[in-house]
């Protein structure tokens, strides 16, 4: 198990585009439960499943291991549960930590956000100046949340 | 990806003790949804993450991963929704096929089920003396309904 510490932010500029790595994601849930997400990824040729717990503060367990393509293949395609989210993550390296840039499509295009995976809680981040409002804690961009409430139906009910 | 097929009847009798090979399980469920059922299992010092879809007449999707013992434990101890099933399996071969015998303990006290994996869902079983009613469709029996519906309730709600 890792324990995984991530701030996340809303990307408000085109700054980022063209650098880093660009690797195309699709992924789904087993299970969005916030205290158990079960989540099945296809990143460009590998697949993974990952097991995740309740956020305290900005830590979360994380438990994520390697599967074949085929079967993540088979999970996201007959067992999650339907949409299966579409987005290009961008890894961009900032000094000794990695900004990974999520450009959503589908039901969620127009949405981007910024993640950054931080060595403990209080470590100092340099916001770049493509990143925006931080949205840590608004379980409205978890990716989870995104399957059930997709970024396009958020006008609607505001 | 594998599909199980098997059949599964309550044990009536005492002659499958002694027979074949005995393991203590531990096990807990990240989802009892029948569509994405996802189970974490100790069989010994072997952990496992397993993933099944909605049965189809007695064959049923399966995905099953070994993980490290102790991810095993953390997800038991920390994830999975409580509580945790505990049983003994005793395998006990017959002619080509072999009988699972799970006998549970504490909510599920008093409780023996044996199950039989077959290799297509028309193969001929001969049925042990010490197994009676079938109840391979009967979702009760399923042990992601053990957790919330445990066997020591039963009798109180019928």
């Amino acid at each position: 198990m890792a324990i995984e510490i991530e701030r996340k932010f809303l990307v408000t500029g085109d700054g980022w585009r063209g650098q880093g790595t660009t690797t195309r994601f699709r992924q789904g849930f087993l299970s969005t439960d916030k205290d158990r997400v079960v989540r099945v990824r296809i990143a460009g040729e590998k697949g993974t499943l990952a097991i995740k717990g309740r956020n305290r503060g900005a830590a979360r367990p994380e438990f994520e291991y390697e599967i074949p393509l085929s079967d993540a293949q088979s999970l996201l395609d007959t067992l999650c549960m339907p949409p299966i989210l579409e987005k290009n993550r961008t890894v961009i390296p900032q000094g000794e930590v990695f900004w990974e840039v999520d450009e959503f499509f589908g039901d969620n295009q127009g949405l981007i956000v910024a993640e950054v995976e931080l060595p403990h809680e209080d470590h100092p981040v340099d916001l770049p100046d493509w990143v925006g409002q931080e949205v840590t804690h608004d379980r409205r961009y978890a990716n989870s949340n995104l399957v059930n409430y997709p970024y396009s139906k958020w006008n609607q009910s505001e």
